[in-house]
């Protein structure tokens, strides 16, 4: 946990309005670490992104998959950190070396010049290019998922973010079944690395694709994280805040269910509503 | 304003617990709109960024400011829409091509290899260069500004979010004075990108160097937005969210104020304490 979070030093105000007073007292805050973590496929440099270290490897294969460059295990012959110390001759542990299998095609850098980390969607040189290809089809994925249990998740999610509860100030990512069982939960201080992280465990642990889960995510869902959740195969996005206008385009063109605004005790799907199910007690008008 | 949302069919589910209900209902809803935008430099491409269409030559100029490539308004000849149609044979406006002074030196392609809009801390190929050097020093900025004023800047920049009273899904973020005046707002459902049409106002407003200003955020102070504000020259980072590690030993080395969780009656200050004044009514202890 040592490298998830820093403590810092901080001066806390405190307004009274009827009073008028300003109080300030120095106290210790707990902050979610950023660092910046170089991925390189085999000795070129492929991306780098800033990200909480932890799962470092989940982020690297989930990125890669994100992507399109791979989609399954096999593909991925193994990871490693590189060496690299900083001042102090600590090694630093930001440089990821994957390696792939031979046969995996790496797309050059020249159509990788707008890729970046935490913007998944700009890794192709041109607008009309923007929308990747899965090799899975979340749009035939039959899962069905009651009202109720989709409701619950971002409870589940929330209480299982070990991170959040230190520093206030970190996304996650939780993969569910269908029964709202966890499967896998990520956190980052960038929203996309912690899907690429879920994605990424997915992938290591041979579950690609996530057929018949649902993904809730803590924050907005992005034209981003829709493009994710399809090269995943995964065929339900739910997120507690906004949807995009993009993000809802793109649903509706891959077949995937988008959740929105879900907030326990209300929800908006705004694509695929079948897999939705209202149950018995449900009144609809 | 057609172009900033877009209204949606909807299914809302309410959930009620005790009556173990679901009711289902189908209404319009509004999204906050997120389409690609491609920066070009002369002829050639430089970045792509998913935005919310709007203030999109504020977005290029504070983009190509954020990235070190201009700092002042002379070096920014012109800024145009090029042509580009959609499927109905309608201009799309989402490629801007700026026009640099000739001896503006732009980066090398590669050197932008991991480069984009929503990530501007991955303009680099390598992590010891992640920091970028401005050309302005809000180290030694003088600016002071008061508790109180600081902390009603959320407030004002709450009031001053039209997108986000329709769609909840949009980040915002505002330049005010010391005397908590806006003298800026953009709203973009990307944190960067609003940030980078703040600055990229100031630039053609010729107001670069952003002495004297305090820049207020929606969201989390990462990294990014720490040194989107040092390149434009701002010694003030207010966030309403969580700051990371990195933002706040960015902001300590650049010698700028950074703040987080202001929340109305309380705020944490992480670097550069000098710039708030707890004045006359305040009580330290």
């Amino acid at each position: 946990m040592s490298r998830l979070i820093q403590r810092v030093r901080v001066t806390r105000l405190t307004l009274d309005g009827g009073a008028s007073t300003v109080r300030s007292s120095e106290r210790e805050d707990v902050l979610a670490a950023e660092e910046p973590l170089e991925i390189r496929i085999g000795e070129d440099p492929f991306s780098v992104t800033m990200r909480t270290p932890g799962d470092d490897f989940d982020l690297v294969a989930g990125f890669l998959v994100s992507e399109g460059v791979i989609g399954a295990a096999d593909e991925l012959i193994s990871l490693r950190f590189c060496a690299g110390e900083d001042e102090d001759g600590r090694q630093t542990f930001n440089v990821v070396q994957a390696q792939l299998r031979p046969d995996v095609s790496v797309p050059d850098l020249h159509r990788h010049v707008y890729t970046t980390s935490s913007c998944g969607i700009c890794g192709t040189a041109s607008i009309e290019a923007i929308r990747k290809s899965s090799r899975f089809a979340p749009a035939d994925d039959p899962l069905r998922l009651s009202a109720r249990a989709l409701a619950e998740l971002p409870e589940r999610l929330r209480a299982g973010q070990k991170l959040f509860s230190k520093t206030g100030g970190v996304h996650a990512a939780g993969l569910f079944t269908a029964q709202g069982e966890l499967l896998c939960l990520r956190e980052d201080v960038g929203r996309h690395n912690a899907v690429d992280k879920v994605v990424g465990w997915a992938l290591r642990e041979h579950k690609l694709p996530l057929s018949g889960t649902v993904l809730q995510v803590s924050g907005r869902a992005s034209f981003e994280l829709v493009q994710k959740a399809a090269m995943a195969g995964i065929p339900m996005l739910a997120a507690v805040s906004a949807s995009s206008s993009l993000a809802v385009e793109l649903a509706k063109q891959l077949g995937l269910t988008l959740v929105g605004f879900s907030r326990g005790t209300s929800l908006n799907v705004y694509t695929g509503s079948e897999r939705v199910e209202l149950i018995a007690e449900t009144i609809s008008r």
